[in-house]
């Protein structure tokens, strides 16, 4: 069951750097891609900036619609991760293959993927870095999170098959938002 | 005993999303930041873009002379790291008060940090993004590593004071860089 996470909140979520899945939808078609070039721009509303090459079969549904949903994977879903990362969209529909379960999202037509513990719903906000770097900007406008879920075992990529699961967490006196 | 770690191989060090520790040199005086929100843009040559606050004072230094290291430490510096964020180097040399070792690059001005098991010297490469965002385009022109570490244990931030210490390694057949 999840419920609505506070825009100021998301950061927390993308800065760790986990593998996510990125989703999109154009004539009413859906896809689903791995992604692990991504970063925060701002807090609030919370920006984010992520690479998705034009050799993806996404890119041409995000750049048209201008929508997606960033769909944050924990370890028991690492095996549909690569399988995601391996194959395109153009031939196959990977929700059916993988066993992902796209759900609606409130503001976009791209589905969210009922599997990850967090969706955040998102729109393009600037396209200028697209056409040198494959640069979108999103804003991420609703975000959605499994309040069950603590300290999420997420994946991060490190290359070449091998991905590090995120640990043990500690607590310092930060002053860093 | 570090040795010069391949370009190609630069997006391993950064892609599971570490915070790093960014230094800069102005006019001799040299500073160290703590940074969560960077990605990885190209391979190779590797590109990395990254967000630097401008009420950071390495913002300054870091778009005057267009050059930094990024340096990623590991869990055992993580309280050194934490001071780095919680303070502004406008005040304070953070190299000797932290007892950060600050070495020689081989080819920027900025210092590399002796501590952190990877260090990556890096030039600024495209500012178009820095008014709107705080952007900067990177390019690694060379990288260092200790090859001693396996598995490095990166820390990675959560916000709030939490930090997720980098967990085990798993190995999936994928076809991702």
């Amino acid at each position: 069951m999840k419920r609505k996470l506070s825009l100021s909140k998301v950061y927390r979520l993308l800065e760790p750097g986990p593998v996510v899945l990125l989703t999109t939808a154009r004539r009413g078609r859906a896809n689903v891609m791995a992604m692990s070039w991504h970063t925060m721009l701002e807090f609030e509303p919370p920006l984010v900036g992520c690479v998705v090459s034009n050799r993806n079969y996404s890119f041409d549904a995000l750049r048209l619609t201008r929508e997606c949903a960033i769909n944050v994977p924990t370890v028991e879903l690492a095996a549909k991760v690569v399988k995601c990362g391996n194959t395109s969209g153009r031939r196959r529909d990977k929700f059916t293959a993988y066993g992902l379960t796209p759900v609606p999202a409130s503001l976009i037509e791209a589905p969210l993927i009922a599997q990850c513990y967090a969706n955040l719903e998102c729109r393009v906000v600037d396209s200028r870095m697209v056409r040198k770097y494959n640069f979108f900007v999103l804003e991420v406008c609703r975000a959605w999170i499994d309040a069950a879920v603590r300290s999420a075992r997420t994946i991060h990529h490190r290359g070449r098959g091998e991905f590090m699961v995120a640990g043990r967490t500690i607590r310092l006196p930060s002053r860093m938002k």
